[in-house]
């Protein structure tokens, strides 16, 4: 049985000031604990069952383990269903000079939605982008819905703060953004290296980054929906990068 | 003030049994609900606030209109957060003899995450599709996620309940799968006419279905993510069409 006070630091984790304060992330079940083993990632401590740590007993040789009833995870967890395991995780350091290191890269302004966040970071790892470049104002990286979202995919693709310097810093590189009146991604011509900035749920690209756009770029519509989910949007533009790269 | 009476009605709505006994649904929110006033469907009864009452008086002639305070709206619907209006709409019909309507159709065999379901219908409808077939073990087209998730596209887009003999009988029609082997998508040729068949969040189209399809695609990879979801698949594989059909 775990103890209350590792539970109640497993809980504290949920948020956060805490998760930041010890510079650590939670990693809930099997597939994301494993994927987040395989990584470049430092475990600290894994929380998991009896059955767990036996399948897994080559992954957890110099770690604190604690064995914990299906019952306790899901008391020190931040979901109703049941995991064999949780673990934690350290951050990824911030670079100090952050710059992306593939030929295209995807910043992110102010997106507020944890699953959002999630299911980007996992388009990110399927087009082969190492880096995920977050304004202030996002969610958190570390956010359990948005770890969970990933699918995984947080073990291979590092987030990095940068905030409108940065861009502007960055602005040798062309900067492409979605806009209703931009050039219709079907006939848009890539070029070697961007950055993609998507903008928040609620109100797209802001103003002043708007401004520093370089490129805008309009996935077409037939029907009547207003619009298209932020992380839609960034994997048909993506699809539609590689088509073009690959042709 | 709203009557446990409503409050309860409302209530027993979130649940699939309730809503099919008197063939109804709950649309949650005012974006929602107007979208609702403005397409075919008929509205049996509006629960809203004072301000949205005042708004939208050209809209609600010939209801049942209950003001609600905010509080009670919360109470009644399924949402954590503040809603100015809630109405129960009338279900779609279910055609005697379903068919496609369009060069294009879905068909989702087993989608269970109600948010995924809600993406594809508001995706179907930004691509100009008006129907979505539903495999029997599909989510609820009217679960109040699903609808939330559309966001309004639940009004333009009819659910039609199909199973696999159906699809057999349509299956003149070329029927196109989402599958690891199949042919690059950016390289597919698209028929005039086709179904598209996408499977479970978890097992992906199951093996009956399978042999039926007369074409697999598949979306290409550049990373190490282990898969798409299902809502971004559809979408990367309707944008492929629509930039084929197009071209």
């Amino acid at each position: 049985m775990l103890s209350w006070t590792k539970i109640s630091w497993l809980r504290s984790l949920h948020q956060k000031k805490y998760r930041d304060a010890e510079s650590v992330f939670l990693v809930e079940g099997e597939k994301g604990v494993i994927e987040g083993f395989q990584s470049t990632l430092t475990c600290q401590a894994l929380f998991a069952t009896q059955s767990f740590l036996q399948s897994h007993a080559h992954i957890i040789a110099d770690l604190d383990v604690f064995e914990a009833s299906a019952d306790d995870l899901k008391k020190a967890g931040s979901f109703e269903t049941n995991q064999a395991a949780i673990a934690v995780f350290e951050q990824y350091a911030q670079p100090e000079n952050p710059k992306p290191d593939t030929d295209a890269a995807i910043y992110l302004d102010q997106v507020k939605d944890p699953g959002n966040l999630g299911t980007i970071v996992r388009l990110a790892d399927w087009y082969g982008l190492k880096q995920i470049f977050l304004s202030p104002g996002c969610v958190d990286f570390y956010n359990p819905k948005a770890i969970a979202s990933t699918m995984g995919s947080f073990a291979h693709v590092v987030p990095v703060k940068a905030d409108a310097d940065w861009l502007e810093a960055n602005a040798k590189t062309n900067l492409i953004g979605a806009d209703m009146q931009g050039v219709n991604i079907h006939r848009f011509i890539f070029p070697e290296h961007f950055i993609l900035v998507m903008g928040s749920e609620s109100h797209g690209i802001n103003d002043q980054l708007a401004k520093r756009l370089t490129d805008k770029v309009n996935i077409p519509k037939f029907g009547q929906a207003e619009s298209l989910n932020v992380a839609m949007a960034t994997g048909i533009i993506l699809d539609n990068w590689k088509r073009q790269q690959t042709a």
